[in-house]
């Protein structure tokens, strides 16, 4: 894929400014090196450079795929109602889905994935253990009408996606494509030349057994993840720890229970300032609607509480907050002044460092009262212990005991172990060496290749722009040509090194400040500047972009270097 | 791209039986050979090889609109309403648009075309006539709700399109932009082993000043078209044509007007079955509404009307079929019984091969009655004479003078020269050397990329299945494996070959019969089967898919030979 420009004739719009309505480096980086345009809210289109930066990791991602024996194809963004009303998720799926009517008034949707085409497709063709295993994928513009689309390219309501589906005889066989595509997924972020992690995730409307997440690490991240140096990590939405086995402090007495106004205060915030204690001895006290009835979790005032772990403890699988009325018949008093004394224990998930608190403070179940110096379990009981906070910076890794690092990501690819979800309703199955019929064991997996490009910028970048990894820049060298008399050598060179290299020539009738400032924004890996210097003793300036170094090297010096440099 | 995969694990469902609702033989044989499948009426999804097709006929293209400078892009398939409301094209376009709401009542279309985004795009960006010329082209899914999808991808709902737009200086520039892409198609084309012409044509709802197709020709072709040796071509529905000048026969005497009963026969072969007369001495006689009123056309009983021939005679845009009460009005008789006779002068264009026929016959502008002997000018005149009737094989090029021929052909390709419809509806305008603000000439490009595939198969194939062109084959080369002893000989040549071919190996656990039948219905170009001859005496069997021939050779020499047939 050598390619050859002329920035004269390039269709590269950069601006000097900053645009508006760009929330976060990369989207604002994208619009200004001119990169992306948008054309509605959550929909932009691609221009050159950056399908250029586009398909570049499409070719990585493509030839991973390939080498583990996935197929390429192509399914349709359209796809039947029905299709989606056997798998359950027409109506399961929400706004998020976009739906529309063809001029027959027949109801389609546009694809926000593809597991009901692609299991259709596996039930209609299949039905033999000899024809199995197999993976198909495709590259393909997914539709999704998210709530708040923002952050450019990041969360668009049209973006492109590899999305690859593994179809297995069995569990076993299943988690052996999983590996792989584990396996191929580590190659490509690698080659793409990003710094990720691959942590355990929750499955959401996908569904599934069990399900993993490739987040590129970046300060904008959306999610927070929990690292280890042992390479376990997890979404911190549902990543376990343990708890360091810290003494009470003996020395500590528990003082009287003492009630005190806390007029129109309901959060912690408000009471803690209003009483001047730290909001660590304040016992957050949540309550919950179930399926199964009520439930009242503890936690302390500075902890967030990780709902998987209490819907895990509580055995449930809904939670949402509990109204006024139930919230005043379980505590006795109304929201906002909550507190475990007086409430029936059979009800209360206490998390573990809520239990260690010594002279706690929480509400009184009474309009416009707190409690304090409240001790476990002196004052109160409980139904369960163990932990319910998020996990926190300095929590210990449950798999070797070492110090978790909690840092914030950005998802660019997803795994998830199906099983039978939609195998068994689409009626995906086959028949096994002794004439039985079997469901099909499924996997899937995604990777935001639009969005690997702006997570790419989020790691990569400086005051002056992006800093493209070599392996996915729209162009290797940017020729640099600075005054009328250089143009036979720039173009000799443009010529040579374009053989090798993708190479854009900067032609243009600007001033040397301008031609810089464009290179640095587009953040193009090898400048080359040809000036005076090359016209007084033939020597050329090469810049480096990810080190900001500079050498002068003859003509014939450069192309072993670029070698060393751009690894071809 | 070099492509190595065992059948056993490719996913290629081949069919035995023709599927039912194919309608043409390519459809046929894209399912039998298990390169597409339909997911609703209109929308297909490409299986493995399909796709592969597919994408070897995309890197053709992209490479010839990379060689002439164009840049590479990719827009939206949602598009905004407001966008379709300033072309004025989102009232025009009618059902075949999909039109649909966002979660927030916005509405939006899926993009048949993309003008209206690329345009906007200029506009916004471009500023300078320094910055022009430019071309920009994508390869995308088009949506475009079809009122009678049919032909599988030829004629679908949902298909892959190369779309390019030129934004020029001057009309100049535009037509050398125009020029550069005819060039580019004719190589596409070729490269991929097609037989077309390039016809001039209608430019429809896109619009613009003229515009050519790129016609592949096939039997089944929806377009009739005229071609010439001396290279003239064009759409029969706006094919010009010099008419033979042939000497009226003096020998004929005219006949005495007379008016024979045809009850309940309105049509020509009706009327012309019952009288026992050749339909070539009918007069039909044709009432239509326009914007300017009726008008009444006559053409010959065996010939079509060209409608385009008309509206220009009559200086007219809208054609439409008069009712029942303008008939009756201007004739003075019911419908399906009209005829020039006692019809005002003024309202009547004819065909001049009708003027020049003898004892003609024609509806007598009363229920249920036909005249015979009708003769020009001794019964009716007429307002407008010329050419009316549609080209016909044997007329003459108005080029040249050679003799046209009728062939038809499937559409896979269009070139149109826009002007400045777009940029002036959408505001895309630059300032010229001197301060003056223009809008820029565009042109706009269309292949149907999944339709070429099609075409195709329609230009090449036989009895047993598909016959590839080599360049756009989804593999170069199969090794059927015939027994298992030689799967040794078989593994070495997979991996030898596939360096330089994409080579599948037919390793299944098949009869003889089944490989040779999939290999031929698949229409891989080369053959090479490996059984008892090459156990007894080293040599294996070469069939080229194309000629039916086979040939022997010893594994040393089949490079080589491979190297002929498929140019590599």
């Amino acid at each position: 894929m050598k390619y050859r420009r002329k920035l004269s004739g390039y269709f590269l719009p950069t601006l000097k400014e900053d645009p508006r309505e760009a929330d976060i480096v990369s989207h604002r980086l994208m619009v200004r090196a001119g990169l992306i345009r948008k054309i509605s809210s959550g929909i932009y289109e691609l221009l050159p450079a950056g399908w250029r930066v586009v398909r570049k990791i499409e070719k990585i991602i493509r030839e991973e795929m390939d080498s583990i024996g996935a197929q390429e194809m192509m399914m349709s963004a359209l796809q039947p109602r029905g299709l989606w009303e056997e798998s359950g998720r027409w109506n399961e799926y929400g706004p998020e889905l976009f739906r529309l009517k063809d001029r027959k008034k027949r109801d389609f949707c546009l694809g926000p994935t593809h597991e009901e085409v692609i299991t259709k497709l596996a039930a209609s063709e299949i039905s033999s253990y000899k024809e199995l295993p197999f993976t198909l994928y495709q590259f393909q513009m997914k539709f999704r009408d998210e709530i708040r689309p923002r952050f450019g390219v990041m969360r668009a309501r049209e973006f492109y996606m590899k999305d690859a589906y593994s179809f297995d005889y069995s569990m076993d066989g299943c988690r052996k494509s999983y590996e792989n595509h584990v396996d191929a997924y580590k190659n490509i972020f690698k080659r793409c030349g990003l710094d990720f992690a691959m942590v355990e995730a929750a499955t959401g409307s996908i569904g599934g057994k069990y399900s993993h997440e490739f987040m590129v690490t970046a300060d904008n991240g959306e999610d927070e993840i929990a690292l280890c140096s042992c390479g376990f990590g997890a979404n911190s939405e549902l990543a376990p720890y343990r708890i360091r086995e810290e003494k009470t402090d003996s020395s500590v007495k528990q003082k009287r229970l003492e009630k005190v106004k806390t007029p129109r205060m309901r959060t912690v915030e408000e009471v803690s300032g209003y009483l001047s204690l730290g909001s660590e001895i304040f016992i957050k006290t949540l309550v919950y609607d179930t399926e199964k009835g009520p439930v009242v979790a503890l936690i302390k005032g500075d902890d967030e509480l990780n709902e998987n772990f209490l819907k895990e403890a509580a055995g449930v699988s809904e939670l949402k907050m509990a109204d006024e009325e139930t919230i005043q018949e379980l505590t006795g008093g109304p929201p906002g002044f909550s507190g475990p004394l007086g409430v029936n224990p059979e009800y209360i998930f206490a998390d573990r460092d809520v239990l260690r608190m010594e002279n706690g403070v929480s509400g009184a179940n009474e309009k416009d009262a707190h409690l304090l110096n409240i001790n476990y379990p002196r004052d109160y009981k409980v139904n369960w212990k163990g932990p319910l906070r998020k996990v926190k910076t300095g929590d210990l890794c449950q798999s070797c005991g070492g110090v978790l690092e909690l840092k914030r990501g950005i998802e660019v690819g997803h795994t998830f172990l199906l099983g039978k979800k939609y195998s068994s309703a689409l009626n995906a199955v086959f028949t096994d060496e002794k004439g039985i019929s079997r469901e099909m064991i499924m996997g899937c997996y995604g990777i935001g290749v639009t969005r690997i490009a702006a997570a790419a910028i989020e790691q990569h970048h400086d005051k002056d722009g992006i800093v493209w990894p070599p392996a996915i820049a729209p162009f290797d060298v940017v020729l640099i040509q600075l005054g009328k008399k250089t143009s036979d050598i720039c173009k000799e060179m443009y010529k040579e090194l374009g053989e090798k290299y993708d190479v854009l020539w900067d032609d243009r009738d600007e001033t040397p400040g301008v031609k810089f400032k464009d290179a640095l924004l587009v953040g193009i890996p090898v400048h080359i500047i040809i000036g005076k210097k090359y016209l007084s003793d033939k020597k050329l300036e090469i810049q480096y972009r990810n080190t900001g170094e500079k050498e002068f090297l003859h003509k014939e010096e450069i192309e072993e270097r670029l070698g060393d440099i751009l690894g071809k």
